[in-house]
């Protein structure tokens, strides 16, 4: 159940909720309603009309299995992370760009300049890469966390990078302004659960094969463990045409509208697997509602490290991101022009 | 192989090379380049050199299986399909809308007004339904088709309808303007030949679980029997979420677009199943490169004898087109206004 | 609903209740209970007790959707259909062998005589064929017929092959002793009508992305137009990992013992599209439980003009047999061995 | 390249290998060929012959990306895993049975004493559990593995249980005789890798939407890091229909006799997630030619804490084993006695 205390309760209302909850042996938690008010979610029934508890507006019996991700919980207040001067989730769409894997603090650097001067919203690379093969590359570990932080330093851009273990999220903070949690980690429940004891925003990739609410289950894991930042990413799915690597499932994205108050991003690159989809998909995803993107840029894709084949260069990315402005604002035009039907589209369209 | 003619060559040197092609025992076929020129599809490798054969300007060896729907048998000329007076394919996306089932005449007069007003292009609706039960409605049949072609007259839009045998094509074709086949008759391969008899313009949906290539294959079935006249439609393919009817595959539309010359539309109905998510993603549906939408219309979705779930109103059809408009005008102008990363942007948005 | 009858009910009283329905405007159609008593299924609810009809034993109001394929309809006798002297469903489990495609009249005859030997029941082979590229061998049509109907006459072997359209079921049928619905037109209804009006036994193959549940829904369609004869075929449902061709889903067959009083056989042949993997999941196939195998055998393989790559030598075929005949012996022993929990086991075992 | 010694060769002539190797810069590693000779797995090319080293029986170029995990590198000794007295792999199929988890030490011993009763070989139960849900039972952690520990005193019935992250290995190692990685680890890296740092048995489980050699790759992980002691366990795949949680893929089970030298068992439970269809899909995979079982069983699975709707009874159990028996004795006698093309069954029927 869902408590909602009254909009000028005291802390100690919230806490007197909060104690009875777990006096009667049920996980509780409290949270931001978005508006300056206060909730308690409780995993269970407690009768809390009998226990004549003050500051309570009202009492929400039934909701999803995720009560804290859910759309219900912030009905009108879609979340918004802050990730350095970078906001997302506020109407404006985010571009996450860079390389799979950095490679050398040379070409990070050179990559980093190039995508911010496309546009680019954030940094993206892995230090820490998750290979299907023993015996490939993977990654540079900490001295690549070192050189995204120099290449932060020298652009400006907020870095985000992958973490695979409870054991290194530490580590990977200290570097990173957010954290990435990959496709095949996203069921990693030690992990999921490290994450949620940092304040660091969580970029969570849904698993290739995970249903929309098992990746909402995944995200309640780290809400419940305490850290409310996070930003779900669709990245495509695992279908059975040899066509494509991965099948981008946009119609993901106007679903999490529906079911939470989370931020959705959209990753065109393995979401297709083939750069000459990117471009087009990522338009699309922009379309679909998205917040943003992320999408794997290098200088020379085709002598990347690591999944050359479905890079752009920054050219690409600079025709992208002009391309997904003008569809934003030519939406949002439409949208101010027109009745009511479309008034409702989502948050990223009207603000 | 693929044996294009030179410019001015005369009939009788292509067919000079079809009679060539079937003394030797192969399968040929003429077709246009769109250009005014002509090619020659043949089934195997014939030895055109020691032939000495006039007014050939060169020969592709090699090609796709769907040698007649690949791109590279028609380079430089997307394929563009008349219906009435309507185009599909020559850059202005069009919208096919209407009911799931044609109910009755007066309901789909005030429908087929209804999708007029808010912008549609043509009218569609099932006379002939494929239903999962023995039991559920079959759909009106041929009064079903004289009532489409009523409102035809009345409105002026030309008219789609699913045909699901052999035997009815003829039946079918007397009175709808476009032959749909549908999901579950992709590889009804008795069908595909009976349509590409006729001249008639013909709508192949996509299997729900077909790879691009096997749907591509199908339509070579109907542009082998004689019929150019085919458009692709993309309807969702069959995945594991319960939480969608099926997953809009919009990587298969950039794709087509390097595979073949044939228009491609996007059914955002089918491919959600959801009232609330056909909006979204049909306007993804054009960010993504589509000639056009197919989406289910009725008055009062919630009366709908058939696929109530997933049917708009009028209204909602409305706002998809005056933001479709806009996006592709955005597009349009933001492509015009960039280098040439974007000018290589689909047909569709440069036209 | 169901309405069961008295055992000694003349056929009026049957007559009587589905007038009744039909008056009513509902659906209705007698079966028999497989006991020598008759059941009659109506689409709808229908107040019998007001009727004050004379002859009912009893009313089961809900029932799957599919009332005539449900095992509740027939819960004490699994339907055994008989084709000619093969009995099909009645414990012992049957094999139908012999190419993909009818080849030529010679070769047919050679296959038929080695799979007799290696002790298979019926002969299949495709006269009929659908191929995905129109440009692909079609079969020899009618003179692949007369080359089947020669091969039973020399050995004895009932036939099964393939209808691939409404207008050919009379020919097919003509020659056949049993018809087969292909994965592809599972959901063909058209088809699955005209099978229904015909009495030849019909072999259905499961859609390769057909849930048990549509499967059925199929098998529902031939049995409302009349026809008690269906025989399900599991033959392997498509997935995400290109080393198999399709997966054989033996899930299936347990669970249709539980839905259905259909027999149920199974395809390793397409269900694994590998020559090396076709013994282990026939074998697997029975111990799963079902009543038969139907397996692609060609004397060369190698240059099968179909399907080379699953089709196994009249060899394995044997060794097949013979170790499918032992596991039956074996699990039957272990059966009467031992308590309740195993007698429940499938019909196929304990009979 | 895989590099076979010479049957005699000092130990320290496969050293001078490795060190060329590693000299080289490549990853090399030495392993057992099952046959008290010495290979040397290569990642990579090296000139051997150039480098005039003694002690070299031959070089295989080229082999599958997984060179630890393939056949070819023990085309003649399939792998035999001991876990105390037990063997795996070794042609006698081997059952574990247990609770989904440890719900307290004297239900577990209940249950230990009833699966050893009912002729099981080993123990399984969850200590630490993955759950969709953050609210859900987590497991008792070190106190399930004490229970474990205990039930393995009174009972002689070696332990497997789970392990979720690379910081309890040690722990769990110190309780358990073999480790479980489960579905959703399947691809978590740093857990493999230190797995592969014990000499623990590994059991891992296939992740549900794996390829078969995306799956090798990860046991090629383990073996790599200098474990030998890998069991795959085949515990379903996702599919698209609702009637199954899982779809068991017994097409794997003969695939992975052609590619590896592992042992294989299955997991009927996950494998359906129905009782009634376990003790079917049980005897399949072992007729599919599984070196052993997997079963989830409880004293009364109405009241189990976790997947009791897949949950067989002691009594189910004992008749599962005593069919398995009889299935194989059955197959064994057939293969006996009858031609080459059967002798080829894989090992577990033939030894």
């Amino acid at each position: 159940m869902i408590v909602a205390m009254t909009a000028g309760a005291p802390a100690s209302a919230t806490e007197a909720v909060l104690a009875a909850a777990r006096a009667a042996g049920l996980e509780a938690r409290a949270m931001s309603d978005g508006h300056g008010g206060a909730l308690v979610g409780i995993h269970g029934t407690l009768d809390v009309e009998a226990l004549r508890l003050s500051g309570i507006a009202g009492i929400q019996p039934k909701h999803k299995p995720y009560m804290l991700a859910s759309r219900e919980h912030r009905p009108h207040a879609p979340t918004v992370v802050k990730v350095g001067d970078v906001r997302i989730g506020g109407g404006r769409p985010v571009v996450m760009a860079g390389p799979c894997v950095v490679e050398g603090r040379e070409t990070l650097l050179e990559t980093a300049i190039a995508v911010k001067v496309a546009g680019a919203d954030m940094l993206r690379g892995g230090a820490f890469k998750p290979r299907t093969s023993p015996y490939s590359f993977q990654g540079l570990g900490e001295a690549g966390l070192q050189h995204l932080a120099a290449a932060r330093d020298a652009t400006g851009l907020p870095v985000v990078t992958e973490v695979m273990e409870p054991e290194s999220v530490d580590l990977v903070a200290n570097y990173a302004d957010m954290l990435q949690i990959g496709s095949r980690n996203m069921a990693n429940f030690p992990l999921l659960r490290r994450a949620g004891q940092t304040r660091k925003p969580i970029l969570l990739k849904r698993g290739f094969s995970a249903t929309v609410e098992e990746w909402l289950m995944s995200a309640e894991y780290i809400l419940a463990a305490g850290n409310p930042n996070v930003i779900l990413c669709e990245r495509g799915i695992r279908g059975f045409d040899p066509a494509f690597r991965f099948t981008l499932d946009l119609n993901a994205v106007p679903l999490l509208r529906e079911l939470t108050h989370l931020p959705v991003i959209v990753d065109p690159s393995h979401g297709t697997g083939k750069r000459s989809l990117v471009s087009r998909m990522a338009i699309a995803g922009l379309a679909a509602g998205a917040d943003g993107l992320m999408i794997e840029v290098h200088p020379d894709p085709e002598v990347a490290m690591c999944d050359g084949l479905q890079t752009i260069t920054p050219a690409d990315l600079s025709a992208i991101i002009r391309s997904g402005r003008a569809l934003q604002t030519a939406l949002l035009d439409a949208a101010l022009d027109q009745d009511k039907s479309l008034v409702e589209l989502p948050v990223a369209l009207s603000a």
